[in-house]
């Protein structure tokens, strides 16, 4: 039996203590508390490390804090796309789904596009015919309107900016999760509303397999932070690739893999384990909304930098 | 002063000499000579490999035998939709579209992608409206109707396939380009009509740096193939990573990397290119539609396996 693991996180950016309300923190360290605790329950059962991260993703993708399902951001148009990827470590499957509207949970969607269909990645109306096709649980648009949201898109359409999520004064960003189970199988998931304001069909690194999201047998890796910057990086990919071919430990290859963003002027972070239920959480950005669950089933939950 | 050097594909699949005329043979030979020597001409008067892989996939992108602007396929609605990525390796830059329409050359779209935005991927009718936009060149529909691909469809309908290009008698696919210029900078670019009745918004490899194109200052990759396998296989960066990080020769690394390909049922295959001017040219299917130039400047095409 394998040490079972989970990790997760809700997005990077600068999110700094002296910009942050206590009962705003309590809710944020609430939802990502509650997202663990559902992925923890599918592992210490005996679940698998695929149905923990599709789980908790989810669970993160409910909560209307973090740009991802119900909280995502608007685009300049004034809708809500969402992208999402899953992958399978032990058989080397992976599904996605880039700018989906209207699906309660696009993570379950990029589940149902790995098993259903013989592609990896769905994207815009035919991705959303498909959720039709097979009849995928969606939610009107009132389903996903948050005020703080439609805020950030009016001050943002005022100053002409394209925003990160992270490149605001309350930053939330993409959520993600990664896991080891009981077989010593590694699972990865992450989902996104993508970036305020953004224009022309904009796709970023979430949805892509080995850029935003990765698994093998070897680690399972979601990132999170300036999406383009996790493309040239072929920054999910390269944390299993520093361990394969130079043999360092989880730990370390994720640390060059971060330093190497830093290199390229990447902001972010990203969450990985490996087989071992080894688990590290590195980020260049000031804070990262970040879990994990200890090996005795301790819940810890972190906002800021050291 | 770098050794210059240049490679290309036209795609990889069940390619045999059995089922080609040799009037057909001439004239795919000649698409790929005509290819090389634009690209080979800009190299050699000190040009950058950044110039030299655009027009040379825009010659292909031309040329209506392949599968990749004016031939490309027709998706199961009837509509033609493309994929392009161009990667800068000296300066770790890149841009893509995907399924764009009416864009004579989707691999130039890509280029001002990477030049004017700060996106990296911009996709479907948002990645239309940046071209019109910026004023880029397009076609009405019958700049890009070809009798043998309307006849691909109504086959592929008929039987009620989802088909690779590659996965019918007469094969052609995915084309793509890669470079070293005199000054040992690298590129890589790759274009795609994508898959014959293809629904849902599929987007394979072609678009996606790391999976279906790249380039850093190790080496420069393009590949072609069932996409899909690509991706899970983040074929395209991986060539690069077990050069960096297992310090093997371009031929061994991109070796290992079909290797790894096949053991995971993929097929098909890449062109490389390193600084010091090295290419190799792998593939697990039957035959590649394939070239490349000699240092002294000798065109060399190819078409089977061994």
């Amino acid at each position: 039996m394998a040490k079972i693991a989970l990790a997760i996180h809700g997005g990077a950016g600068t999110i700094l203590k002296s910009q942050m309300t206590t009962a705003l923190e309590a809710e944020y360290r609430s939802g990502l508390d509650t997202a663990l605790r559902i992925g923890w329950q599918i592992l210490e059962r005996g679940g698998s490390s695929l149905d923990a991260v599709e789980a908790t993703v989810c669970s993160l993708e409910d909560f209307p804090l973090f740009n991802a399902g119900r909280g995502s951001v608007f685009t300049h148009e004034g809708k809500q796309e969402m992208d999402a990827c899953i992958m399978d470590g032990h058989n080397l499957k992976a599904g996605a789904v880039a700018f989906v509207k209207n699906i309660k949970n696009p993570v379950s969607l990029a589940r149902l596009v790995m098993q259903r269909t013989e592609h990896v990645l769905l994207a815009g109306e035919g991705a959303n015919q498909f959720a039709e096709q097979i009849g995928v649980h969606t939610e009107p648009d009132e389903y996903f309107f948050t005020e703080h949201r439609w805020l950030q898109l009016q001050e943002a359409m005022a100053e002409g900016r394209v925003q990160l999520d992270h490149a605001v004064a309350k930053p939330i960003g993409t959520v993600g999760a990664v896991a080891c189970d009981i077989n010593g199988h590694l699972a990865a998931a992450t989902s996104t509303g993508g970036m305020t304001n953004k224009k022309f069909g904009r796709i970023g690194d979430t949805p892509l397999v080995g850029l935003g999201n990765y698994a093998d047998d070897t680690c399972a890796v979601s990132c999170t932070g300036h999406g383009e910057y996790f493309m040239l990086g072929v920054t999910a990919y390269d944390v299993a690739a520093r361990m394969k071919y130079k043999g360092l430990s989880l730990e370390d290859a994720a640390r060059e893999t971060i330093a190497h963003l830093t290199k390229i002027n990447g902001e972010g972070g990203l969450i990985a384990v490996d087989t071992a239920g080894n688990i590290t959480l590195p980020f260049n950005s000031d804070g990262m909304y970040r879990g994990y669950v200890t090996v005795i089933g301790q819940i810890n939950v972190e906002i800021y930098g050291s």
